[in-house]
């Protein structure tokens, strides 16, 4: 065993390709995680809206892995990384060695520093926020066929989603075609086309990641599916029974128990860390900026990838993306594999296929190169791209027969929550 | 709205059938449950040993019974029944007035009093149980793989399942396929195939409800798939490290730490509140006794079925298994319109149109009629049998193609467990 060591640190889209670029190499691979799954994250608010099983849009690493004898996976939360050791430290006091480390820890969401908003307002990142949403949502309209008061009622059936990128668009694009057309004629004591969907946006526009005109089409496309776009609406508190927003004509309470947070993202904390040992450099929201070869200064057999970096490519930043985070680490394990022969690193550079964001149903808004386009052909090639880099076939399978089952019926399969989840709220 | 108001609570097989039975009929139906989702109870091992994902055997219950006008369903918790006032009364303070109750509100596993034992051995009744066991698993053998002792490595590789009546055997059966077929070549650091699985029953034999050759029979099944069947041993004692059993040789202690509870079932405490009030008469297991139309002694008004409920049928008891309570569901909404006609109401009759218990891969026993049969075909029509019965046009098809999946290629498809079901442990 004096082969070398690589370890990377999570297995989401850019550990896994970095673990995967490292198949036949003659190393040794250890990938760390703190769950069994590899998260197809894209498609989580799917779980959150009672659209797709769990299991189908996850995989277990060691399974995606199996057949890479060099590679072995353990389900481990890190705490830290001992940089002059080399060696990775585990909550539990184990520690990992290594001659080369990938970190791809990615994000999380923020609350700006109001972590006491967490409680009210759920954010989406895993699965276990995933099935928190879902039954928070489908707990409300419960709730709502058991009340009489209408002033109750109403604020019970107002969600209100904080933030206009992708998850926000995602949430509140899918929460208004399920009151349409997934559940009436299942209530009894209220019609649930009387929900309310609002969405908030602190800036002038939603998906500001794309071009003026697709953000403008986004936001008629929600507003055609019954969302009320607010933009220039800042949120300044949010408590049990409802959120205060500041806009440009005075602040404004909105009652509701619903809210969902699609607003802020913060890099792993493990980048902090990497920071105080090795000197490299943080930004606003915690990640590491990097050297053009993906490794950090002085210490080259450190890369870090995915979420947690900031880099540029072409004079751009690159994207927080999952093909962004899939390059980044067919990048960070070439450049071991070329260190480890004694050859150069090569500098990191982002090949951009497009990029696309789904609204609903026969909504989306896609840019691909200069080929700008918004609605129905979006949204199938939305639908198609998202099957396709799917992991797994059989969850392929599953995806495409629960979306044509929703697409004929507009009924969403996976509408169930736990008596102790409803318990929580 | 002077229509006789009827409260069913419960929808599980039982009370679903009761309220289908009503459909037509010109009275107001109330379902209540605690959950969201009628549960598939009969495939709830396979949500805990990751065959199938949860929303395949669930269906939400107005989803089912959106159809029916005159039916309102409510999500409740239901704390007690005035019998005097007739309502039911609503953990959360309301009351729900009926004029006829049907109570179907079924039975829970029981520790026989040694309820200290839930920690160490979950029992298998609701989704949650199935997701709570299913992280257990799961995370044994991730555990596994980080440890280095043998002997710890092979107590951690232990199960010990408790109680050799269906849930026993199915548990069983399928970890020992999961050890031996699905997860061979994913470690690095143990083969799979090196975990024990032990059933220990009380009794002489598993599935005693079937007849002895077809017990027997159930045995070898089990022992071919690599159960250690152990008969005649009785749990004295559970904690986190182990078992303590006795036997006619002695006592003895087991170490594991993976103990799943097949073994004892007792009624919802409905039943009791129901004895107390009406003075009806309770099982050792806390069964309500009815009469032979399924109405409470003295209260015709109240009918009580399914797991509930304590009735002979031809002489035999009536088996606590889903076919049963449809048929009773069925027949106490009948006689409930016939109580509202004026007209007498009839004794509950079992159809017994056979049973089944599967054992694993191909292996499974069944009685139809007179015809008794083990191992291939029982397996096959076990498993038609469930999709036919299963609810829902898309949970037939998800649920068939996860098992073609299965048995071409071994793997189980849900095999995902969340960050924070592991921190449990």
């Amino acid at each position: 065993m004096t082969r070398p060591r690589i370890v990377i640190i999570g297995a989401g889209f850019g550990g896994l390709a970095a673990a995967k670029a490292l198949k036949n190499a003659p190393v040794d691979v250890t990938v760390l995680d703190r769950t069994n799954h590899h998260l197809f994250q894209p498609l989580l608010y799917q779980v959150a809206t009672a659209g797709l099983a769990a299991p189908s849009i996850a995989a277990p690493i060691r399974h995606v892995l199996r057949k890479q004898a060099n590679t072995t996976v353990l389900l481990a939360e890190v705490s830290g990384v001992d940089v002059a050791a080399r060696e990775v430290l585990l909550e539990d006091g184990e520690r990992v060695p290594y001659d080369h480390l990938i970190v791809a820890s990615g994000a999380t969401h923020s609350y700006f520093g109001r972590d006491d908003w967490a409680e009210h307002a759920p954010g989406l990142k895993t699965l276990d926020d995933a099935y928190a949403i879902r039954s928070r949502v489908l707990a409300t309209f419960e709730h709502a066929e058991r009340l009489t008061d209408p002033a109750a009622r109403a604020a019970c059936l107002r969600f209100v989603v904080i933030g206009g990128g992708p998850t926000g668009v995602e949430m509140a694009g899918t929460l208004a075609e399920i009151a349409r057309h997934t559940l009436p004629g299942e209530f009894r004591r209220f019609d649930a086309r009387a929900t309310e969907v609002l969405l908030l946006e602190g800036g002038p526009r939603v998906l500001a990641a794309y071009p003026e005109d697709l953000s403008e089409s986004a936001r008629r496309q929600l507003e055609s599916l019954g969302v009320q776009v607010r933009l220039n609406t800042r949120v300044t508190a949010i408590d049990a029974q409802g959120v205060e927003v500041s806009t440009p004509a005075g602040s404004e309470r909105i009652a509701t128990g619903n809210v969902i947070w699609g607003a802020g993202v913060k890099a792993s904390p493990l980048g902090k860390v990497l920071a105080e040992a090795t000197g490299a450099t943080l930004d606003r929201a915690g990640r590491v900026q990097v050297l053009p070869d993906l490794s950090l200064p002085l210490h080259p057999e450190i890369s870090v990838i995915g979420d947690l970096a900031v880099i540029e490519s072409s004079g751009k930043p690159v994207p927080g993306i999952a093909p962004a985070a899939k390059q980044m680490g067919v990048c960070a394990a070439a450049n071991v594999l070329a260190r480890l022969a004694g050859q150069p690193a090569r500098a990191f550079a982002y090949q951009d296929y497009g990029s696309m964001a789904t609204i609903g149903r026969h909504r989306a808004i896609a840019q691909i190169g200069r080929f700008k386009f918004g609605g129905l052909l979006a949204w199938w090639l939305w639908l198609f791209a998202h099957i396709f880099f799917l992991i797994g076939f059989r969850n392929r399978i599953a995806v495409m027969i629960d979306w044509a089952a929703q697409y004929w019926t507009m009924q969403r399969h996976a509408r169930i929550f736990l008596a102790d989840e409803k318990k929580r709220q």
